[in-house]
């Protein structure tokens, strides 16, 4: 492979929620409209990530959405789509496809189904989609995710990808929700790009060096995000990140993904965004009604959000 | 659905390993030979299951394979293939192919993924692939294994899904490795066909009221299952348990998968099975050496197996 520089991702990522039509089919128009308010927002697009249910979207639904972005004008330059399957081929398929329409990244989980694997075969897995992507062109941002994946990247792993890419793996996300593994990250590998998984961790992480979050709440929160993002030096730093965590307190009351839909639904005045695909459920009743005084207690609102 | 009469499947099946060629692509001549020597030793066919690698295929190679194997002979009466997967539209792909090609029964894990889903998520993940599917042929047993899939199927969830669709949801296969817990099936829901995962389970099983086993066991020591199956009320039942427990604790000292592939390159004389795909590792030398003095030990041999 020759050397391609490519730009690396900062900032505020969105994990993109991912709506559904009656038939449970994607609804590209509805989701390319909601991509180009995060973009408005200064949020990049981590399209296909856990909380866009990607992981209950065929490979082939996955590709079809990405050509419907890019047709719909978002900038596939801010796109860092999730492309980490259980299975190598889809991985390598979902991988490759975001290369050719000019994704500047891939999200990629490790293979997920089979359970206390070791470092070498995650090597192997990760190295099989490079070699056989084949494409300079290619970042590979890590997704370490123990709680949903339950295979985690270890630091070992890393540090032997890098040393074996240091062109292509270029950064990470942590997701393990432990605050002692994101500071060793950023301490054990200087110039890799580390995300933290959630924006609890954001001004801890750009103390440290790190690059920014890729963050469920950056679907219905992108500005005050990307403004502790901005201004994580100044003297208003830690009461943004508190205003942060208190959103971020009323949301973990509720299963994520329902909770994120059902938000976007109520401040857009689309209750088509409330669906999910099983083996997901869309909030209760009285999960809404609570979600929503949470929400008003906060006074928290989506400025410019509309269907 | 008009009611359709279907045999119920009983008795011993193997979640045929599945080779790989040098190019990691599947074999498929390879594994129609191995499973016709399974179905000479009165083995049924679990192809696609969890030591199948199978969540290392992606569907399109599955639905290859099994046209292949049904194009060489093999019998899709005898054949129970997993066809669950994490995304809907997959496993109403596969499960609709393998009905089609006559595959007397689909073995289904939940969608495994997402943790911590409600049973009205998972309920709901499995109505829609019945209802998808839509063919009176199709008969689902439910696959629990909640130490790999982390997605545990409840006994509420499985009345709820009898109640349902008693003619489809016909059986399970229960991996849980918890007596107690095949136990409360085989009590809970009498006609409902109980599969032990494990051939270490079989005659408590049968004498429970269970169906038989669906073993990793089984790909390698086929008729030493299959007699415990047929003489389990004879005198001599807690003798073959024994011996079957005897080779168990010496292939359960290894990566299940790695070791299977091991046995079987090493009787058939055929390297090729040796390998598997990324995240999985074959065995060391040293591995290896422990896995065959262990088997000499108990002068098991795989009679008739043919590279």
């Amino acid at each position: 492979m020759t050397r391609v520089i490519t730009m690396r991702f900062s900032g505020i990522l969105s994990p993109v929620i991912t709506p559904f039509g009656a038939d449970l089919r994607p609804d590209a128009a509805r989701l390319a409209r909601q991509c180009h308010w995060l973009l408005s927002r200064n949020c990049g697009l981590a399209v296909f990530g856990t909380n866009s249910e990607a992981n209950s979207l065929s490979v082939e639904e996955k590709i079809e959405l990405l050509d419907a972005l890019v047709e719909a004008g978002v900038d596939p330059a801010r796109m860092m789509p999730g492309t980490g399957a259980c299975a190598l081929p889809d991985t390598v398929r979902l991988t490759a496809h975001a290369v050719k329409r000019g994704c500047a990244g891939a999200l990629m989980l490790p293979p997920f189904y089979y359970k206390g694997v070791s470092d070498e075969g995650l090597f192997r897995a990760y190295a099989e989609v490079i070699e056989r992507v084949g494409d300079a062109r290619l970042r590979i941002y890590l997704y370490h995710i123990p709680p949903i994946a339950q295979v985690p990247i270890t630091l070992d792993l890393i540090e032997r990808l890098i040393a074996a890419y240091p062109d292509t793996v270029v950064g990470i996300k942590d997701s393990s929700g432990d605050w002692d593994n994101t500071q060793a990250m950023l301490e054990r590998f200087p110039g890799f790009t580390v995300f933290a998984g959630s924006e609890s961790f954001l001004l801890r992480t750009l103390r440290g060096g790190g690059a920014g979050c890729i963050s469920a709440a950056a679907n219905i929160n992108p500005a005050a995000i990307h403004r502790l993002y901005t201004e994580w030096q100044s003297p208003q730093a830690e009461a943004l990140q508190a205003d942060l965590d208190s959103l971020r307190g009323v949301m973990q009351k509720f299963p994520m993904i329902p909770a994120l839909k059902e938000a976007v639904a109520h401040y857009s005045g689309d209750a088509e965004w409330r669906r999910v695909r099983p083996p997901l459920v869309e909030l209760s009743e009285d999960q809404r009604r609570e979600l929503h005084a949470g929400l008003s207690k906060l006074e928290f609102t989506m400025p410019g959000l509309v269907a």
